[in-house]
């Protein structure tokens, strides 16, 4: 009975092993993970055992295997690929919401949290949008505009904030860039302005209003926009 | 190449087929999944094939296997299996800021699409929890604290948000259940009865409002009790 448990157990064990790997980066997404032969002397384990570990990670949208190449790795997190699937079930309504749901709490922890040089680098960080603004390059907005809020939300601070915010932002990055495109005036520009001011100046109440704002602005193109092909 | 291909599919699309019996239910946790002969004359599938799908809805924490006893759902969705594990590495500060996140948007949008159905089972399920803390039912009060934040959730008509919620409250239940036994006093009562009247009222921006104020102080509460065993 014990044995049969710790046989099972095994392949989840190789599992976990290989997804360790994957998380800490050490196995980088787009690397091909080492052959069959020298993770069996690795691992210490028989070739099924190792072959069923693989195919969860397969399973579980961490690895790929192309024919005749070998294994790669091509997520860097079980929670990013699940979340994936779950976003592209969604409408994108629904997303935003989500999205502003994270970075109104996000705003407000970086207010009360940012360092000194994080509140620098998002200075930094808005002029670079207003440079691409003043350019008219949208391009570049829709990268500094993204850039920016990942920024925001890692100057909360907490973790799984940050984590659930950039799979969801990753997973729906096309629609939001589509909607970029039509927010991107000086109204828009204005109140991320005021967001990060608020944020320099640790005013939690602030920065919360101010993403408030820029929500029914962006719900209220959506409701516009959300009938055309965005 | 393209039957290579194929039967590497094979394995995902018999993954996939039973993740939706899963998820919809009709697999409900606790049942044992059918035995394999039938399994594989169902799916038209080989042994293997079965076996392989099964071992990655194994590790992805759908199934379990019971040594002699045949395979069991004990899970029915994968996204709450991945938040699970990755709530269990978090503080409870950060579950908890993601927590009132959700609760913050969910109390807006059930603010603006409640139905009146919605609307009149809130104030039942606020009269449950005041009834619960009049008898001083502390279990009670803990259930039925829970099923109303549930109630709001599920007004907010956002399938994205619920899930999201519902898995990192069921993740987070023993810290929770033990933080609410000490925030139930009145004034926690009589927020969450002004809650429910803005959300009654149609009046998004109240609902948001005294979201606030609880979240403010149940973070003072962790922050007290937090060094003692919650």
């Amino acid at each position: 009975m014990l044995q049969k448990t710790n046989r099972l157990t095994l392949v989840e064990q190789v599992a976990l092993q290989m997804e360790r790997q994957i998380e800490s980066g050490k196995w980088a997404v787009g690397m091909r993970i080492p052959a069959e032969p020298e993770l069996m002397v690795e691992l210490n384990v028989s070739r099924n055992t190792l072959r069923e570990a693989i195919r969860a990670l397969i399973h579980a949208g961490l690895l790929k295997t192309k024919q005749g190449d070998g294994t790669y790795v091509c997520s860097s997190s079980a929670l990013g690929v699940v979340l994936q699937k779950r976003i592209m079930r969604s409408d994108m309504l629904q997303t935003l919401e989500v999205r502003h749901a994270l970075e109104r709490e996000g705003a407000h922890l970086a207010a009360q949290r940012r360092t000194d040089d994080e509140a620098r680098e998002l200075l930094l960080q808005l002029e670079r949008w207003e440079g691409a603004a003043a350019r008219g390059d949208m391009d570049g907005i829709v990268t500094e505009d993204i850039r920016l809020h990942q920024g925001i939300i890692a100057a909360s601070h907490n973790e799984i904030l940050i984590e659930l915010y950039n799979h969801i932002a990753d997973a729906s990055q096309d629609s939001i860039t589509s909607l970029t495109r039509y927010e991107a005036n000086a109204d828009f520009l204005e109140m991320h302005r005021q967001l990060v001011e608020a944020i320099v100046d640790q005013d939690a109440d602030r920065a919360v209003a101010t993403v408030h704002r820029y929500i029914a602005e962006s719900k209220a193109v959506l409701e516009v926009k959300g009938g055309e092909q965005l």
